[in-house]
């Protein structure tokens, strides 16, 4: 059990957005409503999943929807309490502690902001270590933990309660009322005791978050180069040096989907890099190579400063340090590549680990 | 109060397609659902709506979406008892008796199947007088009565309880929940006492229904024109007399919408009607005559058998009468206009009553 405070959050949000690997949200919003939130209520209680009861009731708080809408419609900051009172309601018991469904520049401060003003704490456990783009895509899921009941409500006051046959139903119905929203909706689903977050979900991931928003900043302070640092702490690997040529984005069924082409630079001179987002970054390849694929992680991170840029804020003529990281073991399973794999995205190519990829890539 | 059996279903069901218009679903799936219900369950007691007492909860039981997707995905009957279930969970409270949201071939029989399983009796009011495809399309919605908590259920077993700030927004995140279903689920919303319900409904809508469905049977038993004493008794006109010579129909955001062309026989010989739709017959006009518009009721019949033809049966070739009928008062407002009137539609024309463009009809 600790204090989160406002340096921590300042940390917790950009290595939030480079395990987001390109969504989760506006890491610059997340932060203000979280910093907003402790300002106003006091520090937040960060608790580790061994410190939580077996029955405690414990619920993730989470925005959905594409993030690109989010720059223009930002939250009111009541509908996640709004979703969390109505979840109580019904299940007629009080939310012991909250916790992110994902690493991403919102959706890990929305759990900071929510649990300040309802004087709750924060778990260190999400249910991806990374971010990902459909709700069903969760460690939960593997493990057969229902998003249901599930509480969707937006920023004028409507709500919707999902009860459904499976997490596949909840998202594909959730989606629809996200889009109705006006493209994003703040959620409470996938409620569940203390013991199911401690054998499902992915440990201490604000704490490596943390991490890895210190090593960026620290660097920055002695003169070190920021990624070559983070890279050793959390064996990454470098994919592409490159800076933006292009760059492709439709807001499609609530999703933000498209492409951004990068021209190498330095010894990637003469090469080129597709990367291909669906709210996150899924699939990064040369003209003829592999680079890292879904589900290990992408990050696209500012050459000067190594700070992660989100798919949004991807912007022609960037130059930029494309990374991949290992996922969690959970997602290496074959349940694991079946929910997340490229094929689950429509990419013709097989999964193949980063770090088999990262040394010679393979033909693509 | 009165026992209502096979023989009483047979004709509510003829008057109730009538009534909608060509909305309100399929007459011989809804028929089908409430005779087999009464055969398994016995027949339902029928209420006036001052036999219920003020403070009952009473709601009415309805399917959503296009009807043309029900001719396909025929509902297993669970759905509408698992609605109410999880509604009468909701509020606390026992359902009184069920009532029909609208006139039309399946939302005047799903109350009584749902009623024969429940056990619970059937009020004779509804919130139209007709059918109309849009939810918060009601008398109830005039007189500020909310459409939540509002439910909807499919045949797989997924539910959503809608709350919302108003009735327009139900609609919206309801119309894309029911999408999302297939095309169409079964309701439980609106939910409200039995003062409600007196005060705010169009009553004795079943026992019209039941009236026309038995003008017509009698007619043809007796050998007299079905649709001339059909138009005496329910103060309706005579509008067109043709042959469908073009259909084009699409199923759209959850509507089934389309323009049906018929070229005139007898009288009207040389004459084109336009009949326009959206799950409803909405608009009727010849080349240069506005004939009948929007909240006043149009019915095409069979010219042979005066049977009433759903906008998803109309068939090229099919020899038609088109008839046109005062809607209720209610609509006549200027609320009304504004909530259902035909610009509301998209159409470029002011409401006129029936009854005055009948006589010469206006120029389009």
């Amino acid at each position: 059990m600790r204090k989160i405070g406002k340096q921590q959050i300042e940390d917790i949000a950009v290595g939030a957005a480079v395990l987001g690997t390109g969504g989760g949200g506006d890491p610059y919003i997340g932060k203000l409503m979280a910093l907003q939130a402790i300002e106003e209520y006091g520090e937040v209680t960060l608790l580790d999943v061994d410190e939580v009861p077996d029955d405690a009731l414990v619920v993730p708080s989470s925005m959905m929807g594409a993030p690109t809408v989010m720059l223009e419609k930002a939250p009111s900051g009541e509908e996640p309490i709004l979703a969390f009172k109505n979840l109580e309601d019904y299940l007629g018991k009080k939310v012991y502690a909250t916790f992110p469904i994902e690493a991403g520049g919102v959706n890990s401060m929305i759990p900071f902001a929510l649990a300040a003003k309802l004087g709750i704490p924060v778990i260190d456990a999400d249910g991806m270590g990374r971010a990902f783009p459909e709700l069903q895509m969760v460690t939960f899921y593997l493990d057969g933990i229902s998003a249901t009941p599930a509480i969707l409500a937006d920023e004028k006051g409507n709500t919707t309660l999902l009860s459904t046959v499976d997490n596949v139903w909840t998202e594909r119905i959730a989606r629809a009322v996200t889009i109705q929203m006006g493209g994003s909706a703040m959620t409470a689903m996938y409620s569940m005791t203390g013991k199911n977050l401690r054998d499902s979900g992915v440990k201490n991931i604000l704490k490596l978050e943390e991490e890895i928003g210190r090593t960026i900043r620290l660097a920055k302070e002695k003169n070190l180069n920021p990624i070559q640092e983070l890279l050793k702490q959390i064996d990454g690997y470098e994919l592409f040096n490159g800076k933006v040529s292009d760059i492709n984005r439709k807001t499609e069924s609530g999703f933000a989907k498209g492409i951004a082409t990068f021209e190498g630079l330095h010894s990637y001179k003469g090469e080129t890099l597709q990367l291909h987002f669906q709210n996150e970054h899924l699939l990064a390849k040369t003209d003829n190579r592999l680079l890292c694929v879904t589900p290990d992680l992408i990050a696209v991170l500012d050459a000067e400063t190594g700070l992660p840029i989100t798919t949004e804020g991807i912007r022609y003529g960037s130059r930029c340090i494309v990374i991949g990281i290992p996922c969690h073991p959970k997602w290496r399973t074959e349940e694991g590549i079946k929910a997340v794999g490229p094929r689950y995205f429509g990419y013709d190519v097989d999964y193949v680990p980063v770090e088999d990829l990262a040394k010679k890539g393979v033909l693509s």
